[in-house]
């Protein structure tokens, strides 16, 4: 019987799955299968190309399913914004800076938002703007975040929720790859849990083969956190944030010594780029979290889900025997 | 009816929790006092001082306890080695450096070994030494540690153990300091946990009563990686492992700034060992995790394991419920 929760039923999905809105990896494909398959897809709004995210809309067909921005760069296009939300998008998921003014705006609209966030600061914020949905995100996940742990971070946001918004649901982000994940997540007093790396090794997700091969052969002890890939490609993130990625030769060569970078920005970014566009891991990077070492296939969303909520529930019935 | 796991069955203890062998902070009252509640006691052997040590297990009386060192700080005084074998303790517990030849002497006299760390890399170096029992540590510890989260580390150990070595216990450190972080280390397949600042936050730790408070009044968000103590106390650590505190003003002052530290070395110094013996919370750094969010007391052990053991329970047992 499925893992029923808060999450589960405010959302009427069957499982207390989300899939992260990954920039440019969360497309409507993606998405689609994700919701096809009980849980809550989302696209991501990554860093707002109108037209790509029309595409994904399109391509998610008449599933439905939710759309992720990061804030800080919504905010320098808010008309992106009006276009998504006109497509009535089952929930506005906002990440990396105030959630306002688009929290209000997605709720005149009568569309949920889900604020994720990185800190018990960020936690009362979300709860200020009225999300009706907080994810905590821990350091380990991939792309960006910041430094607290998901293991700490979700309890000390529960103990939050419970002292000031009782109703707000609480979900998981960052480490979370398999039903032992799940199953933790849930203890730790998520309602639910967001999944990315584990469907950024999916079938449906737009990553370049190359990238899924190599995450497959790292492990957890591989990756990193570093500002090197936003120089390189000229993204200005706010500074408390960074992106956890595959290390490799281009990453060991710049990260801490990043001002010697700087220097040498053009070649280097031609180079980043053609080997983004090549799947040359060597020198572009792979967007993944410490679960990495974790998965060990590429697999359809469908059997993933399967895999993922058939594990967590086997261990939450192991572990009640006995006691 | 408590929780039955592989390592409470190893050493015929009533819980699955260990007490952290903190340096300065776990001596053999605290030791005696968790051992006597059904854990596993430890006496923290620090750096090395042998007087101390003598007193601590002096004061564990007849509790049976085991003892942590500092690995690398142990091969430069090995004798201590001999002293504590002699004791005959629980368990030795080995952490931040190559295990040998300190497990092999330790299994020559009969004595189980712990090892603890800090990666996949780590753990297969673990397994080889014939350790009874890991512990993965995470980086929301409090203290020494490293990169990685509980999260995602304690499975994937967990993986490589079924692999390897299918005998060997798992226990999780690194964020747990109540029930919830117990059944989720559960879930994520340790067989048990190492509590480190919710037994600092003890009655019977030895820690100066103001960092208690400081500790209290914190949240998860207030803590750092640092290596600015290390420095000021002349504590060459090996480079790959930093402390986690609370941060403070001298921490916010002299982080990322440690190259200039070294110049004003001698009177931060004096500045930083008076200000511990004062307890003065604003110089001297106060050693907890990010779990330091979860503590809002300071309580004697025997309720806090109470507590933590009843409530893993409750929560493991609510959420069977129905599935």
């Amino acid at each position: 019987m499925p893992l029923s929760t808060r999450l589960t039923e405010y959302f009427g999905v069957k499982h207390p799955i989300i899939s992260a809105p990954m920039a440019l990896a969360s497309g409507g494909v993606l998405a689609a299968a994700v919701s096809r398959a009980g849980g809550l897809g989302l696209i991501g709004g990554g860093y707002g190309d109108v037209h790509w995210l029309n595409e994904q809309f399109e391509a998610a067909g008449n599933q439905s399913v939710g759309c992720g921005f990061i804030t800080w760069s919504l905010r320098k296009n808010p008309s992106l914004l009006d276009d998504v939300l006109s497509r009535r998008p089952k929930c506005l998921f906002l990440s990396f800076d105030d959630p306002e003014p688009f929290a209000s705006l997605s709720h005149a609209q009568g569309i949920p938002v889900i604020c994720q966030i990185q800190t018990v600061k960020d936690a009362a914020r979300a709860i200020e703007v009225g999300a009706e949905v907080i994810v905590a995100q821990g350091s380990e996940a991939g792309g960006h975040g910041e430094k607290r742990s998901t293991f700490t971070l979700v309890p000390e946001v529960a103990d939050l929720i419970a002292a000031k918004s009782a109703d707000t649901i609480l979900c998981a982000a960052g480490g979370v790859a398999d039903g032992r994940g799940i199953a933790a997540a849930l203890m730790l007093g998520a309602d639910g849990v967001v999944v990315g790396s584990r469907f950024w090794a999916s079938a449906e997700a737009l990553v370049h083969p190359r990238m899924h091969q190599a995450a497959i052969a790292a492990d957890g002890d591989d990756t990193v956190r570093s500002r090197v890939m936003d120089i390189v490609r000229a993204i200005e993130w706010p500074e408390r944030f960074t992106a956890r990625v595959l290390r490799n030769s281009f990453i060991d060569k710049w990260h801490g010594n990043e001002a010697n970078l700087h220097t040498h920005i053009a070649d280097e970014a031609r180079r980043w780029r053609q080997a983004w566009t090549d799947g040359d891991v060597t020198v572009a990077n792979t967007f993944v979290g410490e679960a990495v070492g974790l998965i060990h296939t590429i697999q359809p969303v469908q059997e993933i889900i399967e895999q993922l909520t058939n594990e967590a529930e086997r261990i939450i019935r192991d572990h009640a025997k006995g006691i």
